[in-house]
């Protein structure tokens, strides 16, 4: 169960497929030195690979443990935290002025994905922490920052995210937390909070808790909700930390996976209340929120990459190395490994170029987000602005179902072996399971896709980039590469699929909006199956003409992708269309 | 968490879909009284509701323990098992000679869907009973028979299969274990098994082993494979228990489900060999365990039917309760319970629509095993032999396919609620898991379907089959019912796709075999959906013709599964047409 970051992918991914060459050499990358790129992701491969990899099962094995309010995590976690943190990794992609080393985002998507990977409870901490770097960051006083951000962007300091509550789940506007004013000037915060990742653990001083609240006076639902920072420990004036917050962990779930990542209940007021400090304006929490909604969801696509890549390295090893029964015609003694079989390879490649798409796709989103915020054309940063915002909900749903698909068959490849936890395979499926759920559920991504971000401008974002896969597809026929198989012919139907749906669901958001949601799951799947497979083939015809040392694996990864996934756009197209009436009218059936 | 017998859904499906009804009104169910049915499966609902599903969590979390020797299960499990045997649940389908109903097969897959709703963990334990009665009954000696066939029909002894050995999986051929002939015509075996299922527990007082091994001078491979009766404690003239036998559960496995069905590894021989006695012919084993594969493949299609149905019900009763965010357009305050969701309900119909197609492909499966065996006319038997060789591999597969497909969405609808264990819908997903794996993965099924049951005959079941869908079909167009929506057109083009395929896979079969076998999977997903579509539609017809209370429920199902899966045959037949070659040059990719 070792991992080895597969740098030359990530590369072509990043630097082809994703843009980032382009967008450095047009410049919308300020003086960022992409030469670095390949050395940092070296770095961060190997630090995975011999320190966060070997504790992955440690973690799921041992779990943690709530005693005296106080988190204990597994052994090891937190001198690896340290370590970790201790490295820079935290640090990447922080902002310069409070310490971090300003780096791309995108050089820290493929970061995530390389500490996800290895080790995704572990992953899940400092994800937590660039939200809360980035709300601070954002909306914070300058007073709140000198204090609290170069503690958070080192990793000295872990961040928490506070939103939900027992009855305010996906539904956020429900929640219920109070917050009272202090006559100083701070809040005081009463109240529960459940699912909180890392609410509480051992592996640093201190955790800076991000809480939503409402004011005794706040409007109803989502426009009445403030943001408060909620440290753990309170923080002198010389930066030593003082008396112990009113905010505690009180209870831990069991879950199904993720068992070495603390997600807790967290109390707030059994004292007194919780001390916290206004982030941005009193009622304005929720628009704090959406600045990080981004990053966040493209963190958990980025996730769902990763594991997928783990259980993809580990199904692999396992098929090349068991032998069960004997290829197809041939003679003689002796067993071959399970990898001779057809059925085997099928297996092997969906996980592989599915894995290879979602990439794709997640580093897209970032260099979107990253030229949104670092180009110095303002038509660039809208239009790429418009991009990332389009891309986000199909990098995290696309990609964490993907995370869940390949998983699932990591365990098939495995066969009985798979279902035994001592062979790692399950864990890897178990802890991909939340994925689709947290950040908001892949069908509220689905939901953000058609009803804003499709219908922002009228469909603009989505013909402006349908016009660059087309330029793809062209490429493809053009090369007249015979081992591109059916590429070119499936794409190009893909392409009208996701064009006509497209039209269709824009005409339905006005005349009938729930027939538009209805198709809102199928529609991102169209996209996701679209989009990752034109963005392979875009990076298989780079692979060809840049140079790299084995083109005719991207190749073979394209024409996979494009002949058993792309080619599902036209029955998906069939169902966003077609099924609205059969979704519409379950009541029937379900309630009946 | 509570479990409620779709006695309607399953009655219409087993009388109309599976065509119950019509065999029996043909005669071939000889004097068999089909008004019984109805009220023995509100009885199997009844005990699985009340004293099976309150079990099925506390097996999850208690799991077994293997302590000198000797498994024990979960608090309440023996005394249930006791008490589903005594109630004569385990003889259902039994021979009468030997203390057996004698009701139909089908009787029994209807009752085997209900045990495995209510706690597939307990049921999976008489499956194995009944491949060991299954065995005993066709190839044991009378003198055999005599000893233990009854208390295996009665269930008051269970029985196992014992085939795994580590270096033996879907390989059986390649397994070690070996048994001597002694003086006296018994046989001693030494070996070590893995992966028994049921391999030792405290339910009953004696457990009947059906263990594959090799005699000194067998020949190499399957054919060098004898089968023999291992009893755990010998039987005395008297049929009272004598001494122990030599075989042993030596160790156990922690696996991702199933917890509370004891997985042990097997030991023989370390007291000088177990008494086995011979079951039918020295290397004749792997003939007696064909004969029952069909069953045994059968019943993890109803494992899956069943842990399928307990997540839909129980992700339905989450929707309706749970309150989160309001429907489009509603005015005024207060929450709507999530199911008013487009998304949700889009979610709720896969689940319910995937499990009914499922439920009827493994009925008619199961009236096709009934009809081969019971019908007097020579060639009806044939025919349905060839049908239902044709469809088990179907029934296994696309079943236990949709089990997890279904107990994962079940995890969905829950949101963040269904990664806590403590919801119980994560225990479903958990335990679907090994059912795509055991009884011969899914990728086998696949390939069996391909070049064993396709190619019978030139292909002359499936014509035979496709021949009788099209006649659904067109009954749908010609009822000319608007709640129908697209179905007729969705299933014609399905069986478009389905002839075409298999068409294809036949020439290719001859011409080119790898080509077929990387086909495989994307074909028997084809073959489900087209066939699980057609039943569904023709369950619906027959609702509506026969006075079912709300036809329209059937309608609306059957239109949903037409939609949004049957909807994919095109997809699947481009995909086993045209990535053969992306497939089987994949080594390039994996290998590299």
């Amino acid at each position: 169960m070792t991992y080895r970051a597969p740098i030359n992918d990530i590369l072509l991914a990043l630097n082809h497929g994703a843009g980032l060459g382009k967008a450095v050499a047009a410049g919308h990358y300020g003086d960022f030195d992409a030469d670095i790129t390949a050395a940092v992701l070296e770095e961060a491969g190997k630090f995975a690979g011999e320190v966060l990899a070997p504790l992955n099962r440690v973690g799921d094995e041992h779990g943690i443990k709530l005693a005296d309010k106080q988190v204990t995590t597994a052994p090891g976690w937190p001198d690896a935290y340290r370590q970790w943190a201790a490295a820079g990794w935290n640090a990447v992609s922080g902002p310069e002025a409070f310490g971090g080393q300003g780096l791309p985002l995108a050089i820290n998507a493929a970061c995530t994905e390389i500490w996800s990977a290895s080790n995704i409870a572990f992953g899940l901490c400092p994800l937590l922490t660039l939200s809360a770097i980035e709300a601070l960051d954002a909306h914070g006083s300058e007073e709140l920052k000198k204090i609290y951000l170069a503690k958070l962007v080192s990793g000295e300091w872990t961040g928490t995210m506070q939103l939900t509550e027992p009855n305010a789940g996906s539904d956020v506007g429900a929640l219920r937390s109070r917050a009272e004013r202090a006559p100083d000037g701070t809040y005081r915060l009463k109240g529960t909070k459940i699912f909180i990742t890392y609410g509480d653990h051992d592996m640093t001083d201190n955790i800076v808790h991000f809480v939503l609240a409402r004011l005794p006076d706040a409007p109803a639902g989502t426009r009445g909700i403030s943001l408060f920072l909620v440290p753990k420990f309170l923080v002198n004036g010389d930066g030593s930390l003082g008396a112990r917050n009113d905010i505690y962990a009180s209870g831990v779930e069991h879950k199904l996976g993720m068992h070495a990542s603390p997600t807790c209940t967290m109390t707030m007021g059994d004292a007194g209340g919780a001390i916290g400090y206004l982030i941005g304006e009193e009622n304005k929490g929720m628009a704090c929120m959406f600045t990080m909604m981004n990053q966040a969801r493209l963190a958990v696509g980025l996730e769902g990459v990763g594991i997928a890549d783990r259980a993809y390295q580990q199904a692999l090893a396992f098929a090349q190395e068991r032998k069960q029964g004997r290829a197809v015609g041939k003679k003689g003694d002796g067993l071959d490994p399970i990898i001779v079989h057809p059925d085997v390879k099928r297996m092997l490649m969906q996980m592989r170029s599915m894995t290879a798409a979602a990439r794709s796709i997640c580093y897209a989103t970032a260099v979107a987000l990253d030229v949104a915020a670092r180009a110095g054309d303002a038509k660039v940063r809208a239009d790429a602005a418009a991009r990332g915002a389009l891309l986000t909900p199909i990098a995290k749903a696309f990609s964490t179902d993907i995370g869940n698909k390949v998983t699932y068959l990591g365990v098939q490849v495995h066969g009985g072996m798979g279902f035994i936890e001592e062979t790692g395979a399950a864990q890897h499926y178990r802890d991909a399971r939340i994925t689709t759920i947290y950040e908001g559920t892949n069908g509220i991504q689905s939901i953000d896709l058609v009803t804003r971000k499709l219908a922002a401008n009228g469909g603009e974002s989505v013909w402006a980039l349908l016009e660059e896969l087309s330029a793809i597809v062209k490429q493809v026929e053009a090369s007249n590469d015979p081992a591109f198989g059916t590429t070119g012919a499936k794409l190009r139907e893909a392409l009208g699929s996701l064009e006509r749906s497209s039209k269709w669901l824009l005409e339905r958001m006005a005349s009938a909006p729930n027939d538009a949601l209805a198709g809102a799951t199928p529609y991102l799947r169209l996209f996701g199956a679209t989009l990752g497979g034109c963005m392979l083939a875009g990076e298989a015809l780079a692979a060809k003409s840049h140079g790299e040392a084995e083109p005719g694996r991207y190749v073979a990864v394209a024409r996979f992708f494009a002949e058993n996934v792309s080619v599902q756009a036209g029955s998906l197209e069939k169902t966003v269309m077609d099924s609205a009436d059969a979704v519409n009218g379950a009541d029937a059936v379900l309630l009946g």
